[in-house]
């Protein structure tokens, strides 16, 4: 038998606990072993809960157990879970995460003290919730170069664009929507102003291009600015709004970045709708392979987890070898270094968009505002010509 | 240094060989060793290529030679690619493969034969060329039952049916295209009959389900009979013709089948052009995943190939216990005893197809000729009213 612990009965931790009873025998058929929750650690109490003797508060109890080889985080945030996945490494347990924020704040560190324990750390669920992410970039593409990839990284901003395009709901009510089925949060920043998808593009990018790539160093912008009448005209130009993590390759430089662009109809990414998540990774072997499935969720992300513990129950004190180096400082490009074609709506006159942008494409002209679809250029000489506009929105094109 | 014989020189087998050039220094810091072709195996001469050296037409040099730890068998067929992996994998060799013919027809065998040895027998590129399938299901989606699979596994007839669809261009005419720029061979039986998607289909299904499913017992139908009436009408109804492999686990029988559909526009699947495959995968706790990508040619072939290289290598006696059961005779249910919703095309009257299918669609009425889209029942039902009509075409709609 391979006992296990599960940090925190959140959503994640409750659907870890639930998936490893529901799918019982095939999952002892897969490890050829029982898998058994030995311990669940959470501060609350569950009185009612059919596993009510398997919760400790004391993380301790844990460490000390050489019975537990295997140890979830599905906790968050960066305090807590950081002190228990460092502890639960150093004492020769293999830790697996769901935790986007910590692997993409201490990834590099967590490795590499996984690494001289002689055990595994492993984040699937981290990115892309229950999609094949990771190790698909990992293992199935490792003899490929990836040269470029992007995609759809956040579940909730994505159901409430989808919301907006579908059904011409504004952004507030399509928030507060969201919020009453339980995809937003009550506090929706890290969600709405691009944190979430910062974190998971870091670890994407970190894992793509073999540097750890942290928060700090990563443009990241929110959909709050978006509305109804840049929907409807990217819409009559053939194009979605959605909001796209791009990670790129440039050899010693590097883009990542996070941002609301504009995606051709024609792409399988526009076709992502309400919560999914979908990524396109470009290898220099393979070319284009597009993963799409959900992106959050109990369920879906606690299917990830467990993907992990077994993995990690299969390869006890066998390293896997997933990682990466410590960071480049100022390998990742500034927004005004990188380039990009734009859609602009603004206050002025045609003449006035023509006279900066003689190639623009004018998209919409009514009552004297200019919808245009402008050429790509570096964002730097596009922002000089913004201050010459009275632009009343700026939205990336994105370049498939 | 890992030292590997790669068996057939093809499309495939130079493919591997020159991404094992091209990514050296790449594949080098994911192996954390050097990765080095020692043998070719080909009973042609290539004197001039850049690899002379290396090749041998006498496979016990290969077998022989202790140094050599893992094969590439990328010869295709059954009769000496099997013999060479029967060797290689007695002699203590992992084997991994492209060939989905050997895999549909071996595959129990031959995995039960690397258990016996302690090796590995990986074939990820049997499926899907370059997409990452095989693991993802086996290993991300390992938590989860497979309920349902079903997606598009040939490129050929993608890229044919593409061509029908867009150019409106005859079966007969996109299949000579096809050849012209070598996605189809001078004999297309495999591909345009649907027997070599019945192949992968089988390999999905016995690593979905859990035991070895034969092509014997699953019925494959090509799209030889889909005509440019069939398209046209399909895409009037908002449907694109696909040629789908659909696998569905329902307890004791399951459903294994490739055979043209209708595919609805607005479903990723039918976003999938030219020679991409794609595959949707449901799972009991991950819900819907989608991958695709390039599901043939030299380099996305090659690129699955080294990668199973490399996590063979990584993995030289530690068994990653991929594999399956044999069969379980009779549990792939017949046609007759599967359920469809149906397109017809007719030359009968209206109320000759409303007698029979009183909720039929009728979708098409012109000079006597009659298409309609038909309600879910058993096929044996469908068939025995089909017998009744004057059929110009029938075309199953795929359930998503």
């Amino acid at each position: 038998m391979i006992n296990v612990a599960v940090l925190g009965f959140g959503t994640v931790g409750s659907g870890v606990v639930e998936l490893i009873d529901m799918n019982k025998e095939h999952i002892a058929s897969k490890l050829e072993n029982q898998l058994n929750v030995k311990y669940i650690l959470d501060i609350r109490d569950f009185p009612d809960s059919p596993y009510k003797d398997k919760f400790v508060k004391d993380f301790s109890v844990i460490e000390n157990d050489p019975d537990i080889k295997v140890v979830a985080e599905v906790i968050g945030g960066a305090t807590f879970a950081y002190d228990y996945t460092v502890r639960a490494l150093k004492a020769g347990k293999s830790v697996v995460t769901s935790n986007k924020e910590l692997v993409a704040q201490k990834g590099y560190e967590l490795l590499e003290l996984a690494k001289a324990n002689n055990v595994n750390y492993f984040f699937e669920a981290s990115v892309g919730g229950g999609i094949p992410l990771i190790r698909p970039m990992h293992r199935c593409m490792a003899a490929n170069e990836i040269t470029k990839f992007f995609g759809i990284l956040n579940g909730t901003t994505n159901y409430i664009l989808t919301k907006m395009i579908e059904e011409n709901v504004a952004f507030s009510d399509a928030l507060k929507n969201a919020q009453d089925l339980g995809y937003a949060e009550a506090d929706p920043t890290a969600d709405v102003e691009g944190i979430d998808a910062c974190r998971k593009m870091c670890i994407l990018a970190s894992l793509a291009f073999g540097n750890h790539v942290y928060p700090k160093d990563v443009y990241a912008e929110g959909i709050t600015k978006i509305s109804l009448e840049d929907v409807a005209i990217a819409d009559e130009c053939g194009f979605s709004i959605k909001l796209i993590g791009q990670g790129e390759n440039y050899g010693k430089n590097k883009k990542v970045m996070v941002a609301p662009a504009l995606v051709p109809h024609d792409s399988l990414l526009s076709g992502v709708k309400d919560v999914f998540n979908s990524v396109l990774l470009q290898g220099n072997a393979v070319g284009d392979v597009f993963l799409s499935g959900r992106g959050a969720g109990k369920l879906p992300t606690a299917s990830a987890v467990v993907a992990d513990i077994l993995d990690a129950a299969k390869h006890f004190e066998f390293l896997k070898g997933w990682g990466w180096q410590d960071e480049i400082p100022g390998s990742v490009l500034t927004q005004e270094e990188l380039c990009s074609p734009w859609y602009i709506r603004v206050k002025n006159s045609k003449e006035d968009v023509l006279n900066l942008y003689p190639d623009a494409d004018i998209v919409y002209n009514e009552n004297g505002v200019i919808g245009a679809l402008l050429e790509k250029d570096l964002n730097k000489n596009h922002y000089a010509k913004f201050e010459k506009l009275n632009v009343l929105s700026n939205i990336r094109i994105l370049e498939l």
